[in-house]
């Protein structure tokens, strides 16, 4: 039957070339091949605390009912559950925000997807991008799947700084490329590596510049509050968002995986009006809507209250093994090693005096040698960076290593940097 | 606080701008305005049949360990759940297919994420699709927002025939554009919206149009086999992709919707090798995977038998339902009407004498002032049709709507045809 002729490659598309393997790919299969490795690299979050007790009680509860179960079986609408997007409007308003449209929620597969669909809404290759630098690196693929020329503003311990940012306005307007700006995308708790969290001024402060430069064309700014559930300490900061109250500029986006569960692969999106039909239009290209069942358990979960129970559990769990990552650092590592507390999320970040962390590098083969990973920081840096590019950047998380693994893995860590120091 | 200015237009990406508003969402948007009216337009599955009995049963068996349960409120990967692969090959194999590599296969967020990922792993902006002519509505309004050409292929009552299919490559080659062509789309069982079942034979001819054609230029058959489960009289014909056993030259795209739960949001693809890897890298960007949840219980289900149970009440009930709607054709409507008998999926094609049912027609109309609703099979054409265009053509479902209502439906709207032969 198969006298097929030897085939010649598939004719890709250009976004096809363009989406290349995602480096961490390369990371992660490391932790695959090898079931010794103690991951510092993944990205998960905490298998102990995740709510399946929670989420048996709630799918009981919409499953008691075999009518109101039938419903849920059945095909939702593409912008999402009505009930879900009232949960959660009401959910932005008791976190601060006034007047939250359910009508302007769409309701996604995590994150991830509202991140991806917007940008395909705005960019057009060669569209530019600023971002944070260093930024969530499987957003850059995204951003570099659509073409886009990822520009880099130079973060502090506070996140964006605002003065780098002026400076990247003036540069566009230099280059006289102002007007292929679109997006100005933001991580506004707990950064994704960095693990910082603008403080009210800061966040103001990088509104004010947005707002400002709009008189010199229309983009977007992106506001990524995926972590913002994951407060470990310090005051709950506002939204950006809040300096938006008629729902005229900012694209909100978050995620019910971070603080409630990955497995639901449900996310949001809050935006205005305009937006929100483009992005439901091309959601409804995508899949006609997430998954109509995972939004009715997810709705009961915030109408009962669980969802916050189970957000708690996972602070106080991430506070505890937070500490135990910082207490092992101060342990194991020479205090030349520079450590950036973070006050939430998932994320230690550290700068090493003189030592190169880069995929490849010595120090990160010694490191694989005692069978420990993390991620280089070099994976996390954009295309176009202000200053010399950063190579000494690691990212430790501790959201799905336990503590005893974990402790061990940065000691193993801490014998190369004190060998290399 | 709102000291805006007055905010200019968004500036669209091209993508955003080629997707308009789907022609089906203004027929949606009457059945939500009047709850009186008796749609025969919507797609949805037959409520009563869900499986809640089934799903609630497996949901017990895999929550039963605690520990289970947090495994799959974790992150999966994004090809999708392993042990859903497995079980979905073997399925494969039982339906006739040989030797399906699980690694080959790619779980989406229903047969719709399929045929978007692969468009845009394939298709650029001009970039040539030939699909049957007419054709499942809303893949043309992923091809149009991909930018594609589409060209219709003439369908008979077994689908896309090939002479037609022929003379079409014909035309290619003399305009100069073969090499623009990318994709062949043809649905196997049951189309949407004529309800045609391509023979053997049928199968057979257009795979080897597509073989010989390759000696061309390689481009891509996608075989969409969505209503293969719901086969309601005659034999299980094999899969085009039977033509194709290592596995080089078909995309076989499936859902876990039609003869199952859409709430799942669930489908799958099978692929070449080459293929997968860009498809998974691009579904990697969208959402990292689909509900890794969901797919451990339609794993369970697929492994307990439980799914087959499922499929087999669907197809008890749509063939009573499809009866009951032949009958209602015969007794209300006037012989000269043309009635497509389906031997399985969700629709009934029809075509009346010298009746334009055009969306706004007055046949249209008059029907909607009787409180009916049908698909207009112009929403159904493609933009380049092969000889006249269809006006007279229209698709009635049976899928969600009850028998009784159903036969009302079909007797309001043969009072118009009455009147208006």
């Amino acid at each position: 039957m198969s006298q097929l002729t030897s085939r010649q490659p598939f004719p890709w598309s250009r976004s096809a070339v363009r989406t290349t393997e995602s480096p961490i790919s390369w990371l992660m299969a490391k932790t695959v091949g090898d079931p010794e490795i103690l991951s510092l690299a993944a990205g998960f979050v905490d298998t102990d605390t995740l709510p399946q007790d929670l989420v048996k009680t709630a799918f009981e509860k919409v499953f008691a009912d075999a009518s109101n179960a039938r419903e849920i079986l059945q095909y939702g609408i593409t912008p999402g559950s009505r009930r879900l997007r009232q949960e959660l409007a009401k959910r932005l308003e008791r976190q601060g925000l006034t007047n939250v449209d359910p009508d302007c929620i769409v309701i996604s597969n995590g994150g991830q997807q509202s991140l991806y669909t917007v940008t395909n809404v705005m960019v057009d290759p060669g569209d530019i991008v600023l971002v944070e630098d260093p930024t969530y690196f499987v957003y850059m693929d995204v951003l570099r799947s659509a073409g886009a020329r990822v520009i880099g503003v130079k973060t502090d311990s506070e996140g964006m700084m605002p003065d780098a940012l002026e400076e990247r306005f003036a540069e566009l307007r230099a280059e006289g490329v102002r007007d292929r700006l679109k997006i100005l995308y933001v991580m506004s708790y707990f950064t994704n590596p960095k693990g910082c969290n603008p403080s009210t001024e800061r966040r103001k402060a990088l509104f004010d510049i947005y707002q400002r430069e709009l008189a010199d064309g229309q983009y977007l700014m992106i506001e990524d509050a995926s972590y913002r559930d994951l407060c470990l300490e310090g005051p709950d900061e506002p939204f950006i968002k809040a300096h938006d109250p008629s729902n005229e500029h900012i694209f909100l986006s978050g995620t019910f995986s971070k603080a409630f569960a990955p497995g639901f692969r449900l996310g949001w999106s809050y935006m205005p009006r305009e937006l929100h039909d483009a992005v439901a239009r091309q959601k409804g290209n995508q899949d006609f809507g997430s998954s109509n069942m995972n939004q009715a358990i997810v709705a009961e979960l915030l109408a009962s209250g669980a969802f916050e129970i189970a957000a708690g559990r996972f602070r106080d769990r991430y506070r505890a093994k937070r500490d135990v990552m910082l207490a092992a650092l101060k342990e194991f590592w020479p205090s030349s090693a520079h450590v950036l507390k973070p006050m939430g999320g998932l994320y230690v970040w550290t700068e090493l005096e003189g030592i190169n962390t880069d995929p490849g590098s010595e120090f990160f083969n010694r490191v694989l040698e005692k069978k420990v990973l993390y991620v280089p920081g070099r994976y996390c840096l954009c295309d176009e960076t202000q200053g010399p590019r950063l190579t000494n950047g690691m990212r430790l998380c501790y959201g799905v290593i336990r503590p005893e693994p974990m402790r061990e893995a940065v000691r193993r860590m801490g014998e190369v940097v004190a060998a290399m120091s």
